[in-house]
């Protein structure tokens, strides 16, 4: 059984995602908290009652490949069907095509609920979402008008097909043939691997999203166009035509996310559109790849959310062995163990951390989108592209982890299937690896967002947090001891930052040696800091008399946190400031 | 492909169990350095060539359930054959019933060369392994004769029947049933779960030990006897008789080892011989349990080489993208990657550092048991006692943690279950659980091994390491910088064994809350200061010019290890000191 979190991810959109500067903004002016409830609230219920029923059985049977199509597990058509005619798909999408609108901040909720439920279903529309973002930016005004709305609604299902066999996460090594015709359509050839829904029936027309190079083109990254490749052709009336030229040859036997088609795609001349100009397809697809790796760190904050879940409901109901403080010989139910209670605090709060740190990012990316001057959406568009990587690889790194405990906490039982936790595990370990590896993600803070501005938008995260500090400073003997937390932790962050930004040029290889203990260290000390928030938002909360248990629950994760996880950043700052002479030297 | 890694496990029995004490020992005096290298390297291409080959195909088939009966993957019965014709099961056990009587600290590395192989397949012996233990010492000579000699030579086999439905961890609830009849035999009745190897058809017959509760037995764990129940009555002359009252009514589909079956044993009525006095069948069971959590330990350093070395190899040959320091724009192997390089780094030392601290603990083992006076004897055993849950649940927890690692080196391909790194990941995940979880090696820790005597033979290890920080102070400035981090780690661990001699009795709830931190800081400290010890006999050697590459390669581990590794005993310092009350109030 599985119970969306509508109530703390409400709290976020409150008090953590910036809401009041949000529904400030004339796109969003139409919203209020009373709109994001209700819409929480009910795709939380169908969620949990349509889609959360099919995630079992959806791993037993897994996607089936036969002579070039997929066929889904029993249910998968029949929920997608809803999913599209209750237009969740459309969430968070431009209404010019059929979107809802909604803030990303809400829609980030959504993505998650979908993904605790089911995370092989929800990479569907995670991916569709992917191609929306893409089209949106890159697409020409005939491409939009043919393909959004149809993505939009979910009718249509979308796909990014970026890897090759010799080309992993290596794009500067794509070679896929894109050939201009006569008509200006390209004919694309090559294969693609690892491509998530790259064939399936859920939808009626899958629209592929294809990185491949001109004969002209330069070599490596600045050689890649991207192309619209779709599966059936559209008529002039958007009416399906003929098949196109890209068949799926094989989908691979996985250890998680079995229920979800991971294709290899052969393209034999395909009918493919140039989105926007050539050469220039690298950085369509990162528009594309940004709104997808917030995604997938999402998945991480879903896959912990649902193996906490399983493991709480697990622990009240297991009775076994009397308690260690000799208060009764009766064996009791094992969440009273102080051990089984410290692995269940450890799933909750790196879940509620994720999920801030996502609900922060979530308001930024809202206001990079839509805020009144250019300042302030380049002041938040380098804050959200600051917090992607973190997003991405801290929580999935966490999603990993806590899915382990998971299995932990329910002993023996634990490692038979039938129970649901091993599920968790296998899934959840694709997550720190795809839309790039958390060593990709570290190499992306590193280079792209903290360097290339000499640590600029890092030391103003550091300039938040001690106004933070300064609140919790002011607050009551709780905050005050998780402000000196947090301060330790920003401290390590802001000197780990000079250190980058002093040495990486010079010795590139101990800097990057360092990238994910430095993407370990900043994204606990960002989730860290969220949760202090929470605590002032909860201790302002409580001082009004309202939602007691509620609040009184997130301070002690705010507590839990601070002393049982923040503390970690320590042993991350040794490792990136005194130990890379140690790991360059070490024989392998 | 798998090699042994028996260098590393000659240069651990050389410089780290105390060989020189060993082989002093009457006990041992025929054998010497040379004896154990011959062992080794045969048994090591033993497993490599006969028995690693089917650990994939293994995976694959599983054991299969039918009738009662359980049928294994193919290869696996004319392996286990050869692993009896050879002599194998029998290294290390006592010569009176045929075993070869070498030292523990050989048989340690057999028995993780074995597991690295396939941890399925070596789960047979390992059980076995741990009958003998119990039949040694609390059998009489009736049963001795009558089932060791078979047990010893790997003919029978031997299982371990403790956990029931109702009873998981927890002994006290056990209530099969044991009825003395007037033959003195005992009639057996009751369900036992998790049986490991509890049905199969590689050995001739199996010797279940199980522990059952006679009518007037006392209430709890004081009340459990101990009874061998064999699957075939055994006749005076030695021969099979008929096959006795105990069905294999079912086996777990789990996640990982699958190869070996796990079984529900229906016991009705069968006829078992009581082992011992009645109602001390816990003491005898700790023995055989002692035994299995040591060896389950060393599974836990046995996968993390197995997935190392698979990482390593495909790190080597994957060629993918420019190096980040530009010193080429062709893609290198990834094993060039400074994030890639860190990650084997890790796995690397981890499983160095767990084979040394059982090295270290099996050298106890063979003292505690062969020592000329009793005071010798008795330390040992207080120090090998205080090790086994070191070993078991800090090995244990690497190896899950190792695995993991080694997907992430692969990316998307580890993700695939034909690439075989997700193998690893799946069959790890039992190790923190099986033979005891985590949490109970640590209760195991802290309440028997540390309380009880209230902290001295704790102390005693902190007094043992500052001996070796004394010598790295002594030494070249790498081993003064290895020793300044180890006299860190070790003051905290000083502190933290104070704490709780202090503070335990009057706040059990919060001591018990950390004690898994307590373990793994005791585990991160004991292990990096095996690896000091290291450090110091291969400076010594270099200095003699000897294997200079090896010698090289050890201080290196030894180096990052300290910077690396352990750097986090001071966040488990700062849980168990500071994170009680959080830990406590935390809202579940």
């Amino acid at each position: 059984m599985f119970i969306a979190p509508s109530k703390d991810m409400l709290f976020n959109i409150e008090h953590i995602s910036g809401w009041s500067d949000i529904v400030a903004l004339p796109a969003y002016s139409a919203f209020d908290l009373e709109d994001a409830t209700a819409v929480l609230e009910e795709f939380g219920r169908f969620c949990a009652e349509v889609i959360a029923p099919l995630n079992v059985s959806g791993d037993i049977t897994g996607a089936r490949y036969d002579k070039g199509r997929v066929t889904m597990p029993d249910g998968f058509d029949d929920a997608y069907t809803s999913f599209v005619e209750m237009g969740w798909q459309s969430l968070h999408h431009p209404e010019d095509y059929g979107g809802q609108g909604l803030p990303r901040s809400v829609g980030a909720a959504a993505t998650e609920m979908l993904n605790s439920a089911n995370m092989s279903f929800a990479l569907c529309p995670l991916l569709t979402d992917g191609a929306i973002e893409a089209l949106s930016k890159a697409g020409s005004d005939t491409q939009k008008d043919t393909y959004l709305a149809k993505l939009v609604s979910g009718e249509w299902s979308g796909t990014m097909n970026l890897t090759e066999p010799q080309a992993g996460s290596d794009l500067a090594r794509v070679n896929s043939k894109a050939v201009r015709q006569n008509d200006g359509t390209y004919q694309i050839t090559g294969t693609k691997i690892f491509i998530t829904y790259g064939e399936h029936d859920m939808s009626k027309n899958t629209i592929h999203l294809v990185l491949a190079r001109t004969p002209d083109a330069p070599a490596g990254v600045k050689g890649i166009s991207l192309f619209l490749v779709p599966k059936f052709m559209v008529n002039g009336d958007g009416s399906l035509g003929n098949r196109n030229a890209v068949t799926c040859v094989s989908i691979e036997h996985k250890l998680g996310v079995k229920a979800s088609p991971t294709a290899v795609l052969e393209f034999e001349g395909a009918t493919g559109f140039l989105i926007g100009d050539e050469n220039s397809g690298l950085s369509y697809m990162f528009d594309m790849m940004n709104a997808a790796r917030f995604a997938v760190g999402l998945q991480g904050v879903a896959i912990a959310e649902r193996a906490y879940q399983q493991a709480l409901s697990f622990a009240k109901e297991r009775v076994q062995s009397a308690p260690v403080d000799g208060s009764t010989r009766d064996a009791v139910a094992i969440v009273n163990h102080p051990d089984v209670r410290r692995l269940l605090a450890r799933m909750q709060v790196l879940t509620e951390g994720g999920r801030a740190l996502a609900a922060y990012a979530a308001g930024w990316q809202d206001l990079a989108r839509y805020a009144a001057s250019p300042e302030q959406r380049d002041e938040a568009a380098a804050a959200s592209e600051f917090l992607t990587p973190l997003v991405k690889g801290y929580c999935t790194e966490n999603g990993v982890e806590v899915a382990s405990l998971g299995v932990q906490v329910h002993g023996g039982m634990g490692f038979i299937e039938e129970t649901g936790a091993a599920q968790h595990y296998r899934d959840a370990r694709i997550l720190p690896i795809y839309e790039g590896t958390t060593a990709i993600q570290a190499n992306d803070l590193l280079g792209r967002k903290t360097l290339r501005d000499g640590g600029v938008t890092a030391m103003k995260m550091a300039n938040r947090i001690k106004e933070t500090e300064r609140q919790l400073a002011a607050g009551s003997p709780v905050a005050q001891a998780v402000g000196i937390r947090l301060s330790v932790a920003r401290k390590a962050f802001q000197s780990v930052v000079k250190h980058f930004v002093s040495t990486a040029k010079d010795t590139p290889n101990a800097a990057y040696g360092g990238a994910v203990p430095y993407l370990m260290l900043a994204g606990n000390l960002m989730s860290g800091w969220q949760l202090a928030r929470s605590l002032l938002a909860a201790e302002t909360a409580l001082a009004a008399g309202k939602d007691v248990e509620f609040m009184t629950a997130k301070i002690g994760s705010a507590r839990f946190y601070a002393d049982h996880v923040l503390c970690d950043v320590d042993a991350q700052r040794s490792r990136i400031l005194e130990g890379a002479d140690s790991l360059l030297s070490v024989a392998l």
